[in-house]
């Protein structure tokens, strides 16, 4: 996939963006979350090649529940559907919906479970930077519990021989995730001078109100990327986020916005990256 | 219109999703009610082809009173619009329309009047299947008095010569239905044997408050399809539903996943028709 | 943009109404307010030139503050956006934007600042009908004080030799505006017989509960367009409106109707004035 998202690239930076690949082929955005970013960044793949895109929105905020959902995604696959790209609260949803159906179905985020495409343009952009993936040292940081980029992230990364690390709080980062394949650590300033990329997770601000961790302020202050703390990192670290960035807690906006900061890469490589995984689910013969 | 949806269907299941046929024409969606289903079957039949596909998306709840309206029609076809496809709550809305503009109008639905589009659907499975639609023994069953899917059957199935019952409790079949040309028969169980084609009704949830019928449980058990209510039907019926199924309630789960359904088959239909009609309304000086 | 707009208005009464002209181009609809009209003109105009376009919605009715707006329009760009066209509430907006990215950004409407793709119908759609804009008599009739349409004409106007006269109430049309180069007058029968162009301002209902204007009733007897006060215009004028127009208010539905109305020739004219803005726009070498 990271080949294949390297072959389309170039095609985002022509004045004619788009190549014939997937023609006459129709793709759904089904999102029960809303999320413009990466509906759009999906939807411009798409185009690019010159598949049809059609959003089917979800009426409300009430979240189907499993009858409903197979009823809905076996009449989007009766009106000759080829992909569906699917977002959805409850962990595990796309792959019930890939039981159901027999076109193909992409994980657009599910729940606290996987977020596999954003997990595929982190490590594409880890590549492009460093080179290669196998044997980098990669941190993690910030709500791991929660966070369906940091197990996409683990799981493509340690398959491809990098070495990851969690970091964060211990409510955040619990020490059965060590079971999952990572390293736990919660003092970044002890740590922060190994590691070759810096992966900051978004903290979601509805969730500090439970009882997690003390304050926004706190966490900023043992775990915000500033550009003093970046004194102690590795002079050719590279410092990623999934975006949006909530400027002054997860990171300053000198580091978001400076030399060491791969963020708006990470996003136009999201387009080559889902233009890669959309044109290889058409193809699935010639898949492994 | 059925033969040439019968021209289309084969486009549907080609790797190549469409046809020239369209190209460069404008189709707009125009829906002042919320329908995912049916404005996305249009969306996908007008991209196929290869038209140009915009949904006019009013703001807010209001329903707009006619001057409005018209006002509203005219701003759309000045832009150079070749088709609107209209979905109104108020029962003639798509005429009115059709008088202030000389581009095509097509009823995606009106109040509790008309929809035409889902009536030829319904029609074309039929005659997919059975082979003819004339001397077929149609019944429609449950909330007919409310119902624009049960008239437009009417209307299509009696101009082609097949015989349909109105099956339902009193307050939902009224007697004065029979003179649009239907049989009213208020006890399923007696006549269910005669059909060819069982067609049933949604049951809009909303309107259970009111005292048409007296609860969901006697609806179900007088009149919803299960496996028991189906051996007393021809070995043979086509068991058929516009969608999306309450489940338990018109019919159980069994019976809509079951042999006799045709409810998917519909929805594929559903493409090929409207591509029928929308190719056939840009060709108006050829079609009678 | 005038010329090249005229060179654009064929394609739409072409049956084929598409030029290859922006093919594998991207457009995004940044709206930050609602305006489903001009949204939809941009779309056809760029879906007509065989751009590709993705609405960009702004979940919520929280209207961004300057970070994450720079941060928004940073990522859209870095999707390989070629351009985008943004309607804001706060006046400047889209200069911010513009200073933040590379793309082309186009204003849809920023506050009471300009809409500057209006300002250039109305002319174009004048010159269409009197052959010249040098030395034509505007009038600018209405809430002059809260407009962005007046601005944008009175700037375009009077850069091609027009003289504009703004006409309303004081506390709708303020001495003050007689600095930016247009005349002022509260008596509109005084005047009304000088010009050859009467555009006539939408009146914002929402806005009439604020002190500004006793009624709507007195606004309308004073300055709202009728067959009545019709007698005293030139025979040859041409009456405008941005559209929609609120009928018995800012004129009656015989003159919205009536010979003199240009209102469904401006929604028109729209179309091909955007297209040569998005065209002038991706050829930005060859435009001055």
């Amino acid at each position: 996939m990271l080949d294949t998202a390297e072959a389309f690239e170039g095609v985002s930076t022509r004045s004619v963006k788009k190549v014939p690949a997937l023609r006459g082929r129709v793709v759904v955005n089904l999102f029960y979350e809303d999320s413009t970013r990466t509906r759009t960044s999906f939807t411009l793949a798409a185009q690019r090649l010159s598949a049809d895109v059609i959003d089917f929105s979800i009426q409300g905020s009430s979240v189907s529940k499993g009858e409903d959902l197979r009823d809905t995604v076996r009449n989007i696959e009766a009106m000759g559907v080829d992909l569906i790209v699917c977002r959805h609260p409850a962990s595990g949803a796309p792959h019930l919906i890939a039981r159901n159906v027999s076109c193909s179905v992409i994980n657009a985020g599910d729940g606290r479970h996987e977020h596999p495409t954003q997990g595929l343009l982190d490590i594409y952009t880890m590549r492009q930077i460093k080179g290669r993936v196998e044997g980098l040292k990669v941190a993690i940081v910030g709500d791991v519990a929660n966070s369906r980029v940091a197990r996409s992230n683990l799981y493509g990364l340690t398959k491809l021989g990098a070495e990851v690390t969690f970091v964060g709080p211990p409510t955040l980062v619990p020490g059965t995730f060590a079971r999952l394949g990572a390293r736990i650590r919660h003092d970044f300033d002890e740590v922060i001078g190994e590691f070759d990329v810096i992966n900051m997770l978004r903290i979601q601000k509805e969730r500090i109100s439970s009882n997690v961790f003390p304050s926004l302020e706190e966490y900023s202050r043992l775990f915000g990327l500033t550009n003093e703390r970046m004194k102690r990192a590795k002079p050719d670290v590279v410092v990623m986020h999934p975006g949006p960035v909530n400027r002054g807690i997860e990171m300053s906006a000198e580091v978001a916005d400076g030399p060491h900061s791969a963020i708006l890469r990470q996003v136009t490589n999201g387009l080559a990256v889902r233009m890669a995984v959309l044109f290889l689910c058409t193809q699935a013969g010639q898949v492994q």
